[in-house]
């Protein structure tokens, strides 16, 4: 076996033990990992069936938790659970990276650790599983990576992204609203990163985050100041409903 | 009884017999069955949760039965069969709205053979099958409704809509387009229906449509001309891939 080779196969043993489940069909787990500019038997076709999977689960572990909200709450909850930035974030934890079959202009360029291609991936999985396995357990994988994710929402916020919950946190406390500004951006193409600032005005705080785009990028610094502002502006606690 | 609770009783056996499932709970084939209009446990959360086991369920009927077929056609294909009038044509064909609940406002205005009101009120039903029995039951629900329109599906089309298959049709003939027009608006609101006539110019041939919307009507119009054109215009066969 050559060096490389070793190395994919220790890439996938490591993905099967990051997902909790044990393909007895490795050709589906490849598929799921090959992107397009490697093979034509590549993961855009698993992507599809995978990103229903992926809708179903989450809506449901959504609807189980907050038997309180509307449906158009639990759509912006979902939206900010399936979406692109999470995807990779969970990719980027299972290390899914080191086990992606890229052809070799993508290789170069870092293929591997772009979010699109990761998320891609990621849900390419989900249909893996399906296919190897059957749908429901297709749902406990799912259920497993995303619940830590949902038992950390405050269903309060009911799905508002961090921003959106920073702004409201300040007028709450009649505090200035935050600036968000690029300082800096890494890189080029697709593999362009944002260094964006976020500003709290008179209170001093500032925060800096890095992100794929500039939007991923302000989340991170609002959360980081969400937290802050939490901390150090406590409200008093609200009344239940 | 009362006579309007014996007719709401019939409605719903004929529903379950239509659906090809019976429930043990009618509690969850009820909520599907409310609009908000009617009572605050009403069907839009069911809807959240019955939209996506839909979008899996037709995702891997088509995936399973166009081999060939690429993520993005696949894509467009169950976007025709998910949308609001395929899934109001669906709930027509079950007389979904002879079983609705409804507040006596929407009762009024004709809200049981509203497109938008049937087409949710489909979604919720998936959702209450799998509550009541499990998702694999709900997805067997999903396949026999739309197995014969999946049947149906030439592969060529590759989900393109019927106004532009004419428009290729006639292009690939050497045949003037056609040209749509509005002819009559009937009703108020949301109750309007749009009458469309489609015209093929030189060739004679006219058709209308009656739609809840424009788009509605014209594509009804494009599928009849479409009709008429393959039959009185066949091409030669064309060369198999």
């Amino acid at each position: 076996m050559k060096k490389n080779d070793v190395r994919h196969e220790n890439a996938l043993i490591n993905v099967q033990k990051m997902l909790g489940y044990h393909f007895k069909r490795t050709d589906f787990l490849q598929q799921a990992l090959t992107h397009r500019s490697y093979s034509a038997l590549h993961n855009e076709r698993f992507e599809f069936i995978g990103d229903s999977i992926l809708n179903y689960s989450v809506a449901k572990m959504l609807f189980q938790a907050f038997p309180r909200l509307t449906e158009g709450e639990l759509s912006r909850m979902r939206a900010n659970l399936v979406n692109q930035d999470t995807l990779a974030q969970i990719a980027a934890e299972l290390r899914i990276g080191d086990a992606l079959l890229l052809g070799s202009g993508e290789l170069k360029s870092g293929g591997f650790r772009r979010p699109s291609i990761l998320a891609d991936a990621m849900e390419a999985l989900f249909a893996a599983v399906s296919f190897d396995a059957d749908f429901n357990t297709a749902e406990a994988v799912v259920r497993r990576l995303y619940a830590e994710r949902i038992r950390h929402i405050n269903p309060q916020d009911s799905g508002k992204d961090a921003k959106t919950r920073l702004q409201e946190g300040l007028q709450a406390r009649h505090m200035p609203l935050p600036k968000y500004r690029i300082v800096d951006q890494i890189g080029e193409g697709q593999d362009q990163q944002f260094v964006v600032q976020c500003d709290l005005g008179e209170t001093g705080f500032q925060t800096e985050a890095t992100g794929h785009s500039r939007r991923e990028a302000e989340q991170q610094t609002a959360q980081t100041a969400l937290d802050w502002m939490e901390k150090h502006f406590p409200l008093a606690k609200t009344r239940k409903k």
